[in-house]
């Protein structure tokens, strides 16, 4: 028989090279994650529990359980016209399959919607334990600035003040270092000093600062962000096939909402 | 100016076609989804309820919360040999963007993997209110055979019994209909009668009773799978990115687990 | 060591199973497809040539080396309003990477867009040597709408007469069997009875024509038009990374051309 | 009616913005691809012709669509190891649609495998007209290492001497620069020294200098390469579905060679 490589070259590759993995084993009747049985944590530990279990490798507390379900309940939607949702409803619309319309939704998370949060997370993983904050946050916005790229973590293309951020941190108060939700407030007012006017947090700044907070690795900041979002995506999804024709182009600027009314005294503070 | 597309079909797409949505509504400082203030809901409400307001449109009950909680436990992660998790892992070691890992692995949940729930929950919503169910599931193994498909929610290529299924049958006891658990047993018995052993209830019947229960449209059976393995598929890329050098050939044949011991009397239980 | 998967399936994975290609072998100098060595066929083979080759197995002679060359050109782009230019325009100016607002577009070519002549192809297949076509068209027009489904490879909702199809048609006569021809105009008669107008045969339907005479699998036929369309992504995808602002709302309603002007009597022809 | 998005915001995306493409405009009838009527150029214009004139805006020269031919013909196929591949046969093994599989192998283009020809380009778009190109190519080889980066364009984890990209470069002499030739022989020869051993041009490199010469923007250096492969991709999907059970577990190191027989002579100057 003639490999498929053949050389030098398929010797090194003649031999099974054995990996590891220490997240999930698995057996005829059982799957483990993390070394805990999965068939006793169905029903016996809530989601952002097993959650956090799986990627941090530790049962976590409850309050920590907590601040991982509002990061998820925080970044589930955001409505039909971010980039994510309009690709998910064009896919849907020429009825591609549902699994293509949310892959194609997610990959739109990049640098500019979405993909920032592991990178906020490892700009705050740098906060030094001491000193001034404006100083550092000078320091970091000068940097990000040299390297072409945007601060990520605050401001937002429609909101000029987020109230999501703002609760999230709140939720966060206490298993986040004060000097964390500090750091990212210090970038957010030297970002409001460049552009002239106030800047808030943002979602992906409160993120950042509570899967921190959290002692999650950096690298799942976007997913975080990306997965909890499919879930919306999902939504998007099912509600194109179901109340749209097929193959329609699908213009931005003339979107509406029909659904259950906002409360009026929120609509009415909104329209202050 | 000339029209991308000019013609008689031009004037077709020259006006904005007004379209609708019921999911979310956005202001400067709020979003709301299905009603609900993002803010409000953020430390407020836990995730699973948030996610079957999204789904469903209204708010469930705190069983109904805790039934949808299991179901994303249960279908968090099945370790690294099944194709989603080798397509992530394959895809994070040729340093592809993480985004692609999970869109890759997401793109491989197909007839045979995954993609099945959404079909169970229809065969489980045509199930008769009353009458022999053993006829009912002959009659439904006869359709899907006549189709050339494998009846979904029965049997696993690994596990012979199934202890996640029968761990979220238990929580859904009592929110599902008796009807829909005999249902979905009535068809692993036929199947079994079939190949001539014992054939048990899967995790994606089980999924099929659950979100049955949960009066959610069963478009949405394979999302849930899909997402919910997404937090699986993260550890999958992130370990890979983390413990395997680039450009991998990976071998599934040679994978060994060296993560937290498995309990002995449950491996012991395994091994008998 | 412990297998990630333990019991008595981790006995079937236990050893490598050898598996089988056809298409490809490489040696530490050389790659050879379909036993044609790579570097001999660099500047010694043109590119439908190879195609074939590795779609079909044995060279092809000139005449239809051309006709997949007219197939490949027929396919390679239909401007920024198709799904899967919006869909790759929409990824790429969130500036994720080029190869993600690629894999999206392509993601897009479904039942709807694209993804039909695969279809075409089998329908063709199963034309009747001789017989009378009307009768065969009128079967096949009343199968796929008692399945739910549009007939493949006739109508178009832009164009009422489709000149890239016809001029495929040209190309692939005397290849194409003149009973193909003949039956895939016989679908578009009996489609305008239905329709009560005239219907053309569009671009499917001709790459259905003259990819069943180029004796290619008919899986094949949809990958045909996918991966040609693929080059046309790319330019969307460069034109929207130089020309726009990221994060836009694109809309497809105020989309306006500006290259390189259309010569006078076609335009006009156009506008009688 | 209620704006999905209300508030200062929405009204910046309450009018349609008019933007602008150079590609192609359709007309009922007819498709234009900048400027030429797609009618005409099938069965008129050869397909590395039209891709030129797609991606690059002119009509080429003959031997600049020769030479584009030939990058197609490089890239198209190079056996069923490549991530690429692997990739696109697991998802194929689920039953997940063709054109998933097709993307998720696209999705492996990244750093390591496939996307590094529009690196690579804008390398050699900064080679100096005159000056010592050893001193040129240690400055490069300097500034990769620094920022952590493999070199683009030489080397190969299996071939040693890779007679592709010498076979590429034949075909480009005349056409591109003698001076990008010997650029990137000399980043050759710089890597060479480093490692130890002679190491040759690879075809990521060759198709740069290809490229380079027919005039493309870098931008679609990396699309030549993953679009072109997308056929052999196409065919490792459909040997899978055609040859294998579904649900594999697909083995790298077991892949065997069954095809045409390689010629003698040749398997013989492999083997020495």
């Amino acid at each position: 028989m003639t490999k498929a490589h053949e050389g030098a070259g398929a010797g090194q590759t003649a031999h099974a090279a054995a990996w590891f993995t220490a997240i999930t084993a698995t057996t005829d009747e059982r799957v483990f994650i993390r070394g805990a049985a999965l068939d006793a944590a169905i029903g016996g530990m809530s989601f952002p529990s097993m959650l956090l279990l799986l990627w941090r490798g530790d049962v976590p507390s409850e309050a920590e359980a907590d601040l991982m379900g509002a990061c998820l309940v925080a970044a589930i939607d955001h409505g039909p016209l971010a980039p994510s949702a309009l690709v998910a409803r064009t896919i849907a619309s020429t009825r591609a399959t549902p699994m293509s319309a949310l892959a194609g939704g997610i990959l739109s998370f990049g640098e500019l919607h979405g993909a920032v949060v592991s990178r906020a997370m490892r700009i705050l993983a740098a906060v030094p334990g001491h000193g001034d904050l404006e100083v550092w946050a000078d320091g970091v916005f000068e940097a990000e600035r040299a390297a072409g790229r945007r601060l990520p973590g605050v401001g937002h293309r429609w909101h000029t003040d987020d109230r999501r951020a703002e609760a999230l941190l709140d939720v966060a108060t206490g298993l986040a270092g004060e000097r964390h939700i500090a750091a990212v407030r210090a970038l957010a007012t030297r970002v409001g000093v460049h552009v002239g006017h106030p800047v808030a947090v943002n979602i992906d700044g409160a993120l950042a600062v509570s899967l921190t907070a959290l002692r999650i690795d950096p690298e799942y900041g976007d997913f975080l962000f990306a997965i909890a979002r499919s879930f919306g995506l999902a939504a998007h999804v099912v509600e194109e096939r179901d109340r749209e024709r097929p193959m329609r182009l699908i213009d931005p600027t003339a979107a509406f909402y029909d659904g259950v009314p906002i409360p009026d005294n929120l609509a009415k503070e909104t329209d202050r």
